[in-house]
């Protein structure tokens, strides 16, 4: 793309000089996100207020230049990928807390916090912020709140759209508009701040948030349960979350995630298990040890073989060891992954799980799922070798499969790590044209230029050819 | 509006001709709501399916006739009401409650189920919908989902958008369109179910809805606390909203709404007080004692005079109807009355108490103010004969006040009954010009031309001509 003098001396007059590059080991540097993909970028700016991001994108909207908003560069995706060259715009610099009213129960935010350092400032607070992606550590609130991160305690505490109260945004067309409100309830117009969480930066760039907080859970414990198949694992996780206790977490793993965790870590994890569940409850101090033992007891009754509660944190910590270090194992099995997020109605897991077998056995390829039982909500994973052309067309086509199975069980096939490029060409399976030309009028209602995040989400935007392998 | 003969033939091949109707008496019935205003229809429609709804859109396209869903005809703000003539479309025949999957926690119903009855046909199963505005008797879903109906229970379980997962809508175009997922998750595009909800049946007709349950609690308890101020009540709540056992519900009367319901019922409510908190809490029937002892023990620590637990379900059953006694009983202060439905951070009710406070003594007005103080969200009254056009112009001036402080301290002009026609003039106070701008793009990207509940929520849309008095 054709990056002027002109344009890049407005960008530089708004930003100042040390806030924007065009040097391509900088641009490297914000070229790839979570996915394999790389798209070099034309140029990257790091603005420092709203002001600035407003002047940034009236600037690209003179120059007709593509932005692409980005946070921690963590979306599995390809959220965040300057697929049409452009102008990445990095929030690093937009990084503070604001404001936490402990009264009200509510904080607000800059886009380009660390999820968890909001999540330990709050928690020093005696205050609790519950959306938890797994990339954490990394990820930004400002890329929790495009994609809607969700996590594993969503099973009771919902996903980012739920703790959103209100957004200050810049759109496409350049202007600062404040959405929402900062009060429990508020139903003055459209609801702009849901429609613009989730919307993969497409719709416009977040520079504030208003998230809401709850009080700190007191006492917090660990259990797992084995199961003699992942029927039976479904079974107990419909009872589980009828209890007024519900557990906040439900994970499970099926039969090959758990010999490859035991492999990899040695915990003494029950190898010969259908599946395991591995769940968290959290409650006060005086009821936590009643909670857990009654959900242990309820685990036996709906089937489990093993049950153990973790007894301390070190303990609990260790377990949760186990499911994290799933992703990284994976790679004991192949150099190559290929990772899809679906969701499908809670009770439907063992079908799925038993499609998953099936296709297992006719592709001949390692597949292995985890994931978030309590929603339905899996992570499958086929491990190959990306070299081998047959094996890609094989995994291919069963991405396809069960994607088709998905959504024949009543799921979707994106539960919390959006559409990006990588979904893009499927989004027709899940939505219908009616739909997706609804969507793409509510696109160019905020964008009429299409200059924000284009090749995103709607598939004739993606050319094939700039497609990741 | 003139109607042709053709278009109503046409509607009678849709609906069948005892489905139909433009005889005055008939459409006399659909030309109120819980305003005071009355607006007649040219033709009122009663479709009992969707493909019928989608007819009955697209013949209305055609023939370019304004198209009027309706619910049970209580809402506060006018959004049922046919401001601009043309089409009523009443959902009544559409009124089955399709499924309840008692293992997913999800079911299906039509726009038309009246909301208690669905409360009341889940809580029977041991699940629970927790939305409950004060209308639930009659007003339907379709209503609730139209305006994002709350209630008081909000405080701990949200509102009607907290527990919408997916929707099927008949667009202004005509096409009728799935949103969401039934699953917890969800990320596939943008999120139109939440843009639907509350956007006052001018974006779409929901003509059915996905909604999660939870387990219904076991136990519920009804406590009251009487204060000396409004200040201290206030600074209690914002404690009892940080226990891991929040309240359900937290209800408020100021001192005039106490006297009003003791006159009402003589229950022996402590009528010196400066304000009264009437509370629940829910858990499980072996903890529920300890909660509601433990929140006893709070409020006194906050500063109570007064705290008692209600003995039994007749007791609390006697305190609720204190709650519900007062909008009728605000009829005997005075003939007519101008409600206002205002939210502000929890903490900041005791500044706008002190601000009624003011505005009472300027005008001279009866001025009674309770509602959901867990929420901030207030339901303000003023007591007025409404022929006497200088308490009409005070009270115009006092509402434009009190909207302008809400604003100020943070809040918003609606909580839960949406903008319709009575706010719309107020609109401009809350969103800023291009926020409003872009929503009516986003009305035309749905509606392009313009036929969806015309003369809602945007305030040019308004004949000032046509505004109830």
């Amino acid at each position: 793309m054709d990056i002027s003098h002109d344009f890049l001396d407005q960008l530089q007059g708004i930003v100042g000089q040390s806030h924007l590059s065009v040097h391509k080991e900088d641009r490297l540097c914000y070229a790839y996100d979570g996915t394999a993909a790389v798209y070099l970028p034309d140029v990257v700016v790091f603005p420092a207020t709203t002001a600035e991001v407003a002047g940034i994108m009236q600037a690209a909207a003179d120059y007709r230049i593509p932005v692409i908003p980005r946070g921690g560069g963590s979306g599995m995706t390809g959220g965040a990928l300057p697929v049409k060259g452009g102008m990445v715009v990095v929030f690093n610099r937009m990084n503070r807390i604001l404001s936490v009213d402990q009264e009200n129960l509510i904080a607000r935010i800059q886009p380009g916090v660390i999820t968890a350092v909001f999540q330990d400032h709050v928690k020093k607070l005696g205050l609790f912020y519950p959306p938890d992606p797994s990339s954490a550590a990394f990820s930004t609130m400002g890329g929790n709140l495009a994609e809607c991160a969700g996590g594993p305690k969503a099973v009771k505490y919902g996903v980012t759209r739920d703790y959103v109260r209100g957004l200050e945004v810049v759109l496409p067309t350049g202007e600062i508009v404040r959405t929402g409100v900062e009060t429990a309830k508020g139903v003055v117009g459209y609801d702009l701040t849901r429609l613009i969480v989730g919307s993969e930066g497409t719709l416009a760039m977040i520079t504030e948030a208003t998230v809401r907080l709850l009080p700190l859970p007191e006492s917090v414990m660990t259990l797992t349960a084995a199961f003699e198949s992942m029927d039976r694992a479904a079974r107990a996780v419909a009872q589980f979350v009828r209890h007024p206790h519900v557990p906040r977490t439900i994970e499970f793993m099926d039969h090959t995630a758990i010999g490859l965790a035991e492999d990899y870590l040695h915990l003494g994890l029950p190898v010969d298990a259908g599946a395991l569940l591995l769940m968290e409850v959290d409650g006060n101090k005086s009821d936590i040890k009643a909670i857990a033992r009654n959900l242990e007891a309820e685990s036996r009754r709906m089937g489990a073989r093993v049950v153990s509660i973790a007894d301390d944190e070190a303990q609990a910590a260790q377990l949760w060891q186990a499911r994290k270090a799933l992703s990284p194992a994976l790679f004991k099995l192949a150099p190559h992954k290929i990772n899809e997020d679906i969701v499908v109605p809670r009770n439907r897991i063992p079908d799925l799980v038993t499609k998953i077998d099936e296709l297992r056995q006719q592709t001949g390829l390692i597949m292995v799922a985890f994931g978030h039982a309590g929603d339905g909500n899996i992570h499958f994973n086929i491990m190959l070798d990306k070299s081998d052309p047959t094996a890609v067309k094989k995994a291919h086509a069963a991405v396809d499969a069960l994607f088709d199975y998905t959504l024949q069980l009543g799921g979707t096939i994106s539960g919390e790590h959006g559409v990006g490029i990588t979904k893009a060409p499927y989004l027709k399976k899940e939505l219908s044209s009616d739909s997706i030309q609804l969507m793409r009028r509510i696109k160019t209602a905020f964008d009429p230029l299409g200059l924000l995040n284009p090749g995103k989400i709607f598939p004739e935007w993606v050319p094939p050819s700039q497609m990741p392998a």
